[in-house]
């Protein structure tokens, strides 16, 4: 039966506005003068057209600089490597700056963590059947099987590894690198609801996306729905934001609310948050996806 | 020169819907079968017509029940003193409740407490003159004189109470009391930035609503808008709420919150959510003035 | 494979806060003193006790009134007959009131109408098995047959009709009656993209609830996603409404928007917008589904 | 009396962050490879340091390009002529581009038209001298004088320009260009309520932006709060525009709504509506005074 369950309902379709022969070049680094020039440059040397471009410093009198650029280009695949090589040259000019260059006709590949709530979870599997989501979903990987038949039906690999109660995760994480190490470019927690070890975040070494249901830094920790409830406040919230070690302190990616009365119970507030919670996460994949995320100490620069 | 600025610019216009003839009556306490049938039987008795009824009950077997009640009848001033004996009549015969009843022709008195920024002062008194809020403002009481003549040439009495740095506010304090005594049925702070004593609160004994400039309860205490831009946060919000002797912990009457991105310096924070701030303060004096909000415990029900 | 497949992946899980022993009462009629003394005191005879009450009146003296009461009463259904006769009798006793009541444990049954977009239909569905909408879904109908392995995987009929082209949709309109006749209580557009003959309409006899893609009045019609990016708006809505014979006229249930820019193409206003459809559709049928929504000429009561 | 109150209440206080040595350079035209890096060079050249650059290309393969880009220098005056001559050469070797260069410590100068209604042009006045809008106000022209001594007490010339019932104004439009033929460099209509003739706005030949209280196209023409209240909408809104010859037609700069319930009558609409004119219309003067609004065949380019 699960077998034949696996055949997916329907396959992803391709997106109408697919990003074939283009480019997402993000540079960043200590602020200088000429340094849009300079980009600027080397891409038009190589006859590269512009589709979009955003700068942000944090102080233009000699701060932090971040810009991400997308290119189009003819035969781009033959082109990177030496697009590339220029741009170090021009770096190594005198610039202080680092740069990523990447083909966005390849999707990241990503791994997705879900525990029982279904709502994250099939909210981006079904995004990215529709098209929505420039990824690669390489795997599921649950403490639970209740969703084991539903992700396969969508024709994605479901990994049942139990997560045993207590502090000690390690046997669970061994077995989660194990899946994991050279497999995926980035890892979504789709309301796990488990602590992930520093040791772990360290060896995993990819960008790791948690949903926290509430606006951070409201309600820090578990059961935030009753803690609002409980303080009375009239909005709830979710936050997306990347993982460090320590627990919803990481950099905060997105953030939505909306608004409640004192008539809802805590299960309304959970009823309520629950598409708060699936509209932000989607947002931050689909914007760290896109390369449209940059990590700057403890914040972030969206260039949504 | 004074003298003259004190000359109103404009008056008050009139409500086009002014209540006249009309009533609010609010009954709270432990949830019973009946209540809404006896109140509406007295109300009935006497001829009046319910305008509005709203009804809240947190437990229906056995809870707290809460419910205001507006409602009109001619020749309301003669009939309310035998109406609050009907309905006393009534509630003694088995319900354990509470009511306050309250001619709405007669608007509620309010002193406004300010500092230096005039937003969500002269936010209030702009509303005020346009007829947006049912008060009656009695005064302003500062500790800086930066807006009197603007609060004076919309005819309303300005005080200067100096705050001396210090922990000691009893002398400022008292000069309050001597002003606000018997003269107000509640206090608004339109970001006074002063702490108020335990001991004031308890004297002064009518409700003293604040404006918060965070989204309670993320950034308690001073400089909010420095730790949301430090935090990275995605929103930035206000937070209406009572004074209680903790501080930023009083029962929340409103909030609301703005999208900001990390391009906003702690400058574009502060000027973003005055908006906010003065939104958000202005829709809980006007529900308070017309008796939408019941403090319960540390919640307020707010029948907006 | 279409046969194990139709094996609902998860049942519906019951709801926590599944209304057993309570019903929901709708009165409205010309508004008179004493309406809402009567109604409570026959449910107060009756031992019921009020879970929710909600009012309006659209002119205090001589408007259009209207009511909305939850009660629970152990015994429920039992008593239910003789709680509508007490009314009924409190009703000819001078009032020009209607009335409604109904068993709230009994959901609705619904018939939800799609075509090829599956984004409305696949959120009801979803949301259904979730336990967020009292309602029983007895079929899906569309004119396209990419969503029914789908739909048979939540263990839902599915039922192809195709829809020829052509003014004339007797044919097709006649199976739809065949289908719904006595089975459904109301009807769900999730997307149809077909207009509905006033025929049709008036044969079905029960409401039925259509989701426009447009804050409406605003692109009537087809294309309204190209029409918006014509106009250069900067936001785009959905509006769920009652359907009559008049094309996106009939009484708005609920609306809602987001905020777009100018470098959003028409396929990303229409991914964007997709989130809009299905967040206020599924709101309005929940309302809808607990009655809190009255009609009153072109107009809808939502005592949400 | 008149002469005492003209004197401004307070001085509009300096921007912290007022943008000295600094310009705003706008391209746009037909999308070409290497535009990004020609002005790049030109700036880099002169030693400029690029503080933002925003981009836009409604079609990366030959469609039309719009940059705005902030630039400091010191000693900027002086280098600007130079600039501007260096930034031509360049345009002219193949471009097909546009551009406009500006010094961002000269505010440009506006006149408000206002009617009766305040709430816009009070807000503009504020928000002015909070220092929150780089703009200077040369003049109020009403057709009323309601708000002469509140306008005065900015220290802002108010002229009264009366408008006689029927269609032709000419008097008053001949009036209306002799005060602000080479006085303006735009017109803010703050609910001004005149329709202006095409012969009008030819002449004047600067940006005219308005605010009309509806979330258009919804609802265009006279007597919006009304056509909602009937239409029963869930949303009203507000849209600010720039004025062509075809009556709430123009580009749309900004839009944003509110929620409404079928309780809220048309009053309520109008004081509600009021909020969100007068949030959206001055967004839109904050970001026309700050070159950040581009118009492009009936729509706008909107660098927020």
């Amino acid at each position: 039966m699960t077998l034949i369950q696996q055949a997916p309902l329907a396959a992803p379709r391709p997106r109408d506005d697919s990003p074939r022969d283009q480019a997402v070049l993000i540079v960043h680094g200590a602020d200088r003068t000429g340094i849009v020039a300079a980009v600027g440059s080397v891409l038009s040397k190589h006859g590269a057209n512009i589709v979009s471009l955003d700068q942000y410093s944090d102080n233009p009198h000699g701060g932090a600089f971040f810009q991400r650029t997308v290119f189009s280009l003819d035969g781009l695949k033959a082109a990177l490597p030496e697009i590339e090589n220029d741009l170090r040259t021009e770096m190594d000019r005198g610039f202080d700056l680092e740069f990523t260059l990447r083909d966005l006709s390849k999707p990241q590949r990503v791994a997705i963590f879900a525990s029982k709530e279904d709502h994250c979870l099939l909210d981006l599997l079904w995004r990215h059947r529709r098209g929505e989501l420039p990824i690669s979903v390489s795997m599921v990987i649950s403490n639970h099987t209740e969703t084991a038949d539903e992700v396969r039906s969508f024709g994605i690999p479901f990994f049942h590894v139990p997560s045993p109660a207590g502090p000690d995760k390690s046997a669970a994480e061994a077995q989660h690198l194990q899946l994991l190490r050279g497999n995926v470019d980035f890892v979504v927690l789709a309301r796990y609801m488990q602590i992930l070890s520093g040791r772990f975040i360290k060896e995993l070494a990819v960008p790791i996306i948690n949903i926290h249901h509430s606006f951070l830094p409201a309600f820090i920790g578990a059961g935030p729905y009753a803690k609002a409830k409980q303080r009375g406040v009239k909005l709830i919230g979710a936050t997306a934001h990347y993982v460090t070690e320590d627990l919803d302190e990481g950099p905060i990616i997105e953030q939505d609310v909306v608004r409640v009365t004192h008539a809802e119970t805590v299960a309304d507030l959970q009823r309520r948050g629950a598409d708060v919670e699936r509209a932000v996460l989607s947002r931050a994949v689909r914007w760290h996806s896109e390369d449209r995320v940059i990590r700057h100490d403890n914040h972030t620069i969206v260039f949504a």
